[in-house]
């Protein structure tokens, strides 16, 4: 019997990726597929390399054509998903992409986002330590950013091993899909292709207090962040290198240790042999993670890097494995780890 | 009972395309891998996008490692294949991702490539007239060149329906991929980003014949090719911009009835609506043709544009196919035509 | 004494190059910079490699501010530039870098671009037959589109010398830059990185009617063209690959020696040595144009192909050449052959 | 009387960048040009790029093709460069664009190089407290690293102010043109493009060194250094993302007030306005650093964010700078702060 899913926001990138999942998934049926201004519109036009989906036709996202699903997802703008979220009622899974509901703090939400928050859901991140247990079962799924995603798993092993001091410093690099498909001028070809720049620096990127929120969990005790996210010539991938002080006493092979054993069982995140080092071609449309660390004895710090493709581990793929886990299904279905490359 | 296929070659472009593919199909187990200057080295190494192989190590190549498949891929430098075939012995499959059995010109193959003529294999593009028939139980299959895979698609139709004169004019762009792995100044980073460039202009591209060979057989008669290939910056992907004389009383819908009815049943290419043109981007990954016509009353032509991935469509993608085919599987299987973009 | 310059539209793309090499022109002081939608921004937020000019504030795009300068540049959409070339009056030289003043033909305008035909203007190609002694003293300039430009330079001596056939096939692949900086979905980064595609296929690009009207007059005979137009994965630079068949007797020598007279002493047209190809990114940022040919015995037909910076000698280093020509100064004054590369 | 200037290691990405400078620089004539592996080859082949000198041959790199000659510049492998200038006499300006005497520390030289040390120069970072003092005059030059050229320029205003704590922490982004022109499988196009990754982690780099020893100077005590540099799908450019602890009582306007007068008067590194970020793209080909600062409170930490051209003001532009200063001429002669974009 399969699983009956709709998509709302369907035209654009993570809707995108979502369906090209989907469209892979065995247990999935796929229903309705919402746009808000580009209803009415063929998907081929949209989406033109799900060819699968070609001829379908977005419709609006309204209560009606969202109903009569076992699963919703919400690509929406953020604050808009509490109001669609409720009318669907309490039996349908919905899991949402956006941010509304992955703070725990409200107060960080409002300074963030400026305006009242939604409250929290689930949070849809398996490999954090009690993820698993608390999607199970879950109608509602808060899917992670997609930098919390790949910063969150770089550094919640060795904050939850006591390796890392309470100043994390991290530095992304994200494909330009990650800002989405509304045209705007800095994010047209001729701008980005060639170019490194960084935005939202010293604190003001809203992934900030998403990251805070799951490294301070992993430390149990508050951890302050350095984030600056930067947009590097490529379509999709984030890598994300993370570092902090070094705790009394740690070595490479403690390190090394700890990491190993973190990831051990996990399906989708991996610790790249030594030497070899994380790269975002290499898991372009799969839902793997690259790991690497090292220990710096001279400056007395551990680096963690990880590389996902943003898309997909960082959202349409946390989103169908966190909807795998709710539903029941093995985790990894219809989902890879093999990357697309070169 | 599972498919027992070997790859010799396991560590270039084709060979890791092919192991992305072998990976999601159904009825293949992946059995002994091979690498000439590469043996010994872990594919993980190599390879870094297939992590479900990344354990694995590759061999010499030798009738022995190869011994015991049902299917042998050849992804080896042209004049290698013939040798290999001849110790796997008549009752293996041997698909052939070099150009050596491409050609049943002796003379052409010879002027081309400077070597004697090691002979002529069902050829592996199944959407070419006649060309199922001669796939089906074969034990020896030719995987067409990139290059002759998006312009044989994209012309045949109109010279079988006798639409174009006998004069094709071809420019296609390609992905660096397609010059292979082998480092060479021109194929640094540096030197393609950022830059578009011809190369073999002037009809000496090794797959001029070869398009040759295959638009004569559709027209039924001599077709003369002017077939000039550029580099393009990206890494995979062909987009070939074809075009002819009209034949007298051509019009735009007698043209497009044509490609109508010639990809109907096609599971893997496509004929665009009207106003939609291809893009590389949305096959990327896929085993997926992208097809679009024009009839340009002024200058009396039909131009005729695809696009391909040049890695799955264009090499292991096709060979796949042709492959199901010999093995008499569904023509389809273990193949996509979702594209991974943005 | 300085030649004061004006710049109307100094935010666009062609407005920046523009302003980039009058930066390094020694004999032009640039006065006013007029841009509509960003009237009163800084140019430093909207061109910030202009270091030199980030300080100057963009102005409304009246016949006030653009009065009193001896050069008024015109980056207008097209449609505009008329009235504002009247009321500059006779003896203010006005180079207009849009369409509008470029065909001859007013019918032919009047199909590609629907509206009426506003004249023609002295054709800022000083490298064709008679270019410049039109432009000597001339107090209007019509820059050439850029296409037109980088297919007219490789072709025009083929034709002037009869050595093709009157139906130019012509495939040409721009980068993202040449579509402007209006953020359109089709061109964000995300969209063109890692993919080609065609536009305006069949005939119906604009730069169509210049191309075919620069052809014929050099042929003395109409030339019909098959003009494709690509976008390419790359900021800057267009590759012409341009064909014809070749008249009877033409030989490689022949050919070559018609193309090293016709280029000896043009300053920025360089035929390349044999055996060494154009690209875009030995152009990037120069004035240079590379072309290389090369005659198909097989297909019967030459083949030429340029690489031009379509931002530079495409538009606004054609535009200071010209410049320079009408007002008396040495030709290449402010311009280089020098590209940035890699 | 022209400064008559001879290059050793022509035909690489600093030779050639240096190459396209010296050609605009009024004072300078270019002399011998050698390769070691190239020798006899014409530049033309080398460096398509450079119009004006593509007849020139590339010499044997000997002292007697060196000498006679008022500059010698070296972009040579490291080690060989001593006793390249010990044979040119202590008369003629040596400008070393390797990294042999870059370093104070013989220690640290050995220690990351592997190799006896063979002295150190004037250290060619004009900016640098006394650095000019050091070059005025002098016959010998050390160029810095592109990385520690972006990193300490980045930084020291904030350590010589006092303002930030003695644990530096570097995320830098490079164009792959800084691992230079030697043909390696990850410098392919097919492997870099749409990839970010790093290398050298944990300290591993050679530029680690000499950015500690720069940012140690500025500081007047111990600075240890945590830099990862990673790979950008670009040709050119670095963005150096660098952060410290802030040092107590440290403001968002006492930092930009530091940052204001430490630049005020360089006529390369240029502040931008508040709420605006370097950008790689901006400083494309040109000498021109961009660099912004940002406070952040809640992390207690300083980031200052830094934009160079690697080939340019990381390395040929930053040379010739560095021999305007030695040689008595203006320091900008040659050089430019417009950048080529998009």
């Amino acid at each position: 019997m399969a699983v009956r899913a709709a998509v709302a926001g369907a035209s654009g990138y993570a809707g995108g990726e979502l369906l090209r999942l989907l469209l892979a998934h065995p247990e999935v049926e796929i229903g309705a597929l919402t746009g808000n201004s580009n209803a009415g519109q063929r998907l081929g036009a949209l989406q033109p390399h799900l060819l699968p989906l070609a001829a379908r036709v977005l419709q609006e996202t309204t209560p009606e054509v969202l109903a009569g699903h076992d699963v919703v997802f919400l690509a929406l703008p953020h604050g808009q998903s509490a109001a669609v979220a409720e009318q669907l009622g309490p039996d349908v899974l919905v899991v949402d992409m956006g941010a509304d509901f992955r703070l725990t703090d409200a107060a960080a939400w409002e300074r963030f986002y400026g305006s009242p928050h939604a409250g929290t859901w689930p949070y849809g991140l398996p490999e954090l330590p009690g993820a698993r247990a608390a999607l199970e079962g879950s109608k509602r799924i808060a899917v992670p950013g997609c930098y919390p995603t790949a910063v969150s798993l770089a550094l919640f092993p060795a904050y939850a091993a006591g390796l890392a001091g309470p100043e994390a410093v991290i530095v992304a690099a994200s494909g330009t899909s990650g800002a989405g498909k509304a045209p705007k001028p800095h994010l047209l070809g001729s701008e980005v292709m060639g170019s490194m720049s960084p935005y939202g620096v010293g604190g003001g990127h809203r992934h900030t207090p998403e990251i805070t929120q799951n490294l301070s969990a992993a430390a149990g005790e508050p951890v302050t962040v350095s984030f600056t996210p930067t947009l590097a010539p490529m379509p999709r991938g984030i890598l994300a290198t993370c570092s902090a002080k070094a705790a009394d006493g740690v070595t490479a092979e403690s390190l090394r240790a700890v990491y190993e054993k973190a990831f051990a069982d996990e399906p989708f995140v991996h610790l790249l042999p030594e030497g070899q080092w994380p790269a975002t071609a290499s898991v372009h449309g799969s839902n793997a993670v690259q790991v690497q660390v090292a220990y710096d004895a001279d400056a007395g710090r551990i680096i963690v890097i990880s590389a996902i493709d943003n898309l997909t581990k960082g959202t349409a793929g946390g989103a169908v494995q966190s909807m795998n886990i709710a539903l029941g299904l093995d985790e990894t279905t219809g989902l890879t780890t093999i990357g697309v490359a070169p």
